[in-house]
């Protein structure tokens, strides 16, 4: 996958409910050049998101394709419904896009290449259907091989599902990157992928794989670069999800651990019956399940406010999440990643 | 899968490396009619194993067919090639199998579904080729359920892969039977499903859905028995199948563990570079990570000590392995799982 001049499906749900979409934009390499959400054709991107380029947002991918002056070369689905399924809505969408060319990418539970339709005429104009949800064929066991990359490996993991692993893990490659460290994001969800352009989706591997779907990553990037920051999926002790933290976390086999928490989760989200441990205890799981396979610590924090309204409130509340971890930590979001890469650096990693 | 006149293909590798042949010998409610392996044609499994229920050892499917009076319902391919690929010698046995009506029941990574010769000979005499490695479709995500389930759950986790976890699963079950108490096997893997005639292959499920698809065993069975004893997998600090054992830990919500170790281990099988941390960091590591979504506590040990050749020196290793752990403990193979039985009862578990 390698798009530079792209248009984002995000119909009825941008910008709140498209995360995909955002991710996209904000910290995807590709160039988006048109959002598509009919509730919001007329507006501009800029009219409810800050920080990002701008671009139009627009009915349909006719006018998209208008609004690029006929040069895109991908649509990709920036939303996904309850379930994971493909919205009949969109089909003439998709159906316009491989029409004019243009590769779609999805990271849909549907996968658009069985849709015989989509399929056939993606054939017939010659373009990829990309489902980034689907595991390569070729992936395996583990091996230990991710000990032996040459770059500095930093995990993000979380208290709990949803609670910025991701957007954790791209600011820090951002900041680190502004200091001249050569960092790069290591995706392990569909979203992550869909920024980065590769990626194994670790929740759809094989149980017995998960750990080995990492490493493969790792091996295949660890080369060429200082720094590789893997995105963390779920929580250690999340009572559905923990399988796939788990495997993330032997298999990347990271020198260094940045904990992710979401201000005032108290209980684990969807699963309001399952208290979340104290902060500290999670520090401890996380350093002593992971270091019989190699040694790490946590050495940075990041806290997620965007649900505490009040500026000081949210500074108050980071302050308190580094007082109970014990290292430096940072709102990625309001804050920037800056006092997150100084425990990353002050623990020796990312080659400075 | 209810057969009750099997035959079970061994060639060239019974007993000793017919790891589920044996099984199901040794523990299945299935009767075992016959035994193909044409290196030992003409010997019977009491030449070979004790304990156990005898039957003639045969040249072909056709000798075992005529040794069961033409009265058997399945073939159980009872070997796996490293790999887990299908030898292409026993063809000529499966097909005679499927001609004679028998069912064939396979945990290679081969399906034999997929076989379009056997699958059609199949369909053609109306008898079912079973894949217990495929799960099936239906499986999701985890949704806390295993906490309402009636019976008491136990599982057994390990120091590492290949230390005896199922051995030990289902010598409790039949101490504690031997008891009074109503217990069942929990499979989660392809040579427990064979012999228990159920269960879902956790090491291939998508990694999302490992805790789900032991919890829906559990539901399945949990309001039949007063004790479940869920087969454990790999470790919780094994380089690349941990994202199995931690969904195991977590899906089962288990009420008590049961540590497994092999006598003398002192490395990772397989991955001798990485050195098995101490008895008692097990014991932490495994509670600590089950308790936030289930309190639990390790309450006996099962030690595998058959690479200990001198009896007075096996049970010098299980006391010593006690102490260790600060739980009973026993050899279930050399001794039987009584004093398991014990630390679970002792526990609260099991009804009693």
């Amino acid at each position: 996958m390698d798009h530079e001049r792209i248009a984002v499906l995000a119909h009825e749900k941008f910008p709140d409910r498209a995360k995909t979409a955002l991710g996209v934009i904000r910290y995807g390499d590709q160039g988006v050049r048109a959002v598509l959400d009919r509730d919001r054709a007329g507006d501009r991107v800029a009219d409810h998101v800050t920080d990002v380029a701008d671009a139009p947002i627009v009915e349909s991918f006719a006018d998209a394709h208008a609004a690029a002056d006929g040069d895109l070369d991908a649509l990709y689905i920036g939303i996904a419904p309850i379930g994971g399924g493909f919205d009949e809505s969109w089909r003439s969408d998709v159906e316009a896009a491989i029409e004019a060319g243009c590769d779609v990418v999805s990271g849909l539970h549907y996968f658009l290449n069985e849709d015989e339709e989509l399929a056939g005429l993606a054939e017939e104009h010659g373009v990829d259907l990309v489902d980034v949800r689907r595991p390569g064929d070729d992936l395996t066991v583990a091996s230990g091989a991710s000990a032996e990359v040459d770059a500095d490996v930093v995990l993000t993991v979380g208290t709990d599902c949803s609670v910025g692993k991701m957007t954790a893990s791209l600011e820090i490659v951002a900041a680190a990157r502004d200091r001249g460290i050569d960092a790069a994001f290591v995706p392990t969800g569909q979203t992550g992928i869909m920024i980065a352009g590769w990626g194994n989706p670790i929740d759809r591997i094989v149980s017995d794989f998960t750990a080995g779907a990492v490493e493969e990553m790792l091996v295949a990037a660890g080369d060429d670069h200082d720094l590789l920051v893997v995105e963390g999926q779920g929580s250690i002790v999340h009572p559905a999800y923990s399988a796939v933290t788990c495997g993330i976390l032997h298999g990347s086999m990271a020198d260094g651990l940045v904990l992710c928490h979401a201000a005032d989760r108290e209980v684990v989200h969807g699963y309001e019956e399952f208290d979340l441990p104290p902060l500290g205890d999670y520090v401890d799981l996380y350093e002593d399940l992971a270091t019989p396979v190699h040694e790490t610590e946590v050495v940075a924090g990041a806290l997620n406010t965007k649900d505490v309204a009040d500026e000081g409130a949210a500074a108050e509340a980071v302050t308190e999440f580094g007082d109970e971890t014990g290292v430096p930590a940072a709102d990625p979001v309001r804050d920037g990643a800056d006092r997150i890469v100084d425990g990353i650096v002050d623990a020796g990693l990312g080659g400075e």
